[in-house]
């Protein structure tokens, strides 16, 4: 627990100065003041979080860090795909052949991938293993882990957060790869909502309406199985979530006691968010949500945590392909605050 | 009303062989079928545009047309900008400063500047003079112009559309610059979707409560006074309309006949394109809604399309900007095309 508890006394609220410094320049540049909406506010945003104006340099270093594991929950028939496609797709992002691969190249970002617990032993130079077991637990059955598992899975997300940012990345994303996780995260959903099953859980990678029945039935049995504590963000984490999900919750902890932004995907990324958020509030100020997806509980994860997605384009990939694409939006927010032109240097006159 | 003619006469349906292929494609690339949403549908749009497979590689020349013009209506005092704004924000995107300069910059687009009818006479060499006229009439005391000069603005957009099309553009998008643009913008939409002035009129660059409700005044005194017929978009732009949303109108009948992919931008470029898919419905099949703005009837304006916008940043600023942010997501979906590995390559099992 003491890497998680120093990380979180680590978060800082954002830079007050620095962002009345952003403020001030947007307002001074050729456009109508705010007109750039959600741009200026993530501009605005970028600089509370790096604590600096202009905005830094290192905020052009990406990755996006792709998170691994299996779950024992498949045994209930959630997923359209068999499980022995996590490994096949970790294998898939380590040779560049994945959507997020070319998304990545797309933007500008590295993909880390990092076995938080496949269930098969993947050796590849560029994978981190990270990994308490191999596999989370069946959690219709009992605890997807121990609450021990959960924290070091947390602390392991923990780690790769601040030596990227140590490495020099200025933005950080998520991703994940895990057949039948969509199962999980609508439980740990559901757990924080205080909501049915009928509310988080969706058709993942493309179950049909069996499988969406049997897919609300076992986040049910899991959650009446374990009781998981929704005060109490890793005994959700443990009962009902997932050794990646952790991992990814510990991410978004390490981004923000490092003060670099963290770019969060879709369904479970928004998820592991949310619990990263019950375990420390201020980590919600260092998040940039990218993508609403087609999966059902993504808007109520996000609406959680108090987030609005910037794109909107029925995806549901996961992977961190959606924070791929919004990558190019900070880009851009930055590049506004730096090259352009003023009221007064443009000669243009104001309102 | 030839070259307007002629324009609408070549205008194709989406080529279904090039589409096909492009769904194909798609499918047996490593992630679920239908997975990247409204990206694939995106990929598949291009090449039924393009009428090829794989993707063209003009797809990555991309230009902004940025069409100038200024309006009478302005004297009933509906912006928070002097008109003056209009030619000093035009030598602003020649001199590179404004917003669209720097988003286009991140989007490897060029910006190309067309004066439709500003008042001043800016000389400037990149500048094309397209006008009929200097400025829009005021609609509230007679026609914003006379049918004829909206068929040569049209014709004078279908133009310069097709030129750039043979320069190799094989991406065009819509953007705009007129204080006041946004009065004549409303009061087309309420012609065309039978709405009153409430529907259609928001607050543009930022006009307070009172110039707020002048500009719902204007429109209606404008619809009052020149009766235009809803169901002739060339009535609709002669009498309520302005030269730079007729040329913008052209630009989006000149892209279809071309076979070019058009971006729109926000209210006004919608609307212009909505006047445009009134005149010839085969124009819809080449837009690409890049973003939902906060100006008050941009929904509307899409839905009358049948648009559905990426972006959702409550921009309200026009010039482009929008456009320009979804340009990535055309690359995006390009690259996805042509760098994935599939299903058999990766060695990855199906559902």
């Amino acid at each position: 627990m003491e890497r998680l508890e120093h990380a979180i006394g680590r978060i800082r609220p954002l830079d007050e100065e620095a962002m009345a410094k952003a403020r001030d320049r947007l307002d001074r540049l050729t456009k109508p003041p705010g007109s750039l909406g959600r741009l200026e506010e993530l501009a605005v945003r970028l600089a509370g979080m790096s604590g600096s104006f202009p905005l830094p340099g290192r905020l052009a270093r990406k990755a996006i860090v792709v998170m691994a594991g299996d779950h024992g929950v498949c045994e209930e028939g959630v997923s359209a795909f068999p499980q022995e496609v996590t490994p096949q797709m970790v294998r898939n992002f380590l040779a560049g052949g994945a959507v997020v691969n070319v998304l990545a190249g797309q933007a500008g970002a590295d993909v880390v991938c990092v076995d938080m617990g496949m269930k098969a032993d993947v050796r590849h130079e560029r994978l981190r293993v990270c990994k308490v077991k191999n596999g989370t637990d069946n959690m219709t059955k009992g605890p997807a882990m121990s609450r021990e598992e959960a924290v070091r899975s947390v602390e392991a997300g923990i780690a790769v957060a601040e030596e990227l940012a140590q490495a020099g990345y200025g933005v950080l994303a998520t991703g994940e790869m895990g057949i039948g996780n969509t199962t999980p995260s609508a439980a740990m959903l559901a757990v924080f909502a205080g909501a049915d099953a009928e509310e988080t859980v969706g058709r993942g990678t493309g179950v049909d309406d069996a499988g969406l029945a049997r897919k609300r039935d076992a986040v049910r049995r899991a959650i009446a199985a374990n009781r998981p504590d929704g005060g109490d963000a890793l005994d959700v984490l443990a009962k009902v979530g997932g050794l990646e999900i952790a991992g990814l919750a510990g991410l978004a902890i390490g981004a923000a006691a490092s003060g670099v932004p963290l770019v969060i995907d879709g369904f479970i990324s928004t998820v592991a968010a949310l619990a990263a958020c019950r375990l420390a509030p201020g980590v919600k100020h260092y998040l940039i949500a990218s993508h609403l997806s087609d999966e059902k509980g993504h808007r109520l994860a996000l609406e959680l945590i108090g987030l609005s997605p910037m794109l909107h384009l029925s995806m549901r990939l996961g992977e961190g392909t959606g924070a791929a694409l919004a990558m190019p939006l900070i880009d851009a927010a930055k590049a506004v605050t730096e090259r352009m032109a003023t009221f007064e240097s443009a000669g243009v006159s104001r309102a």
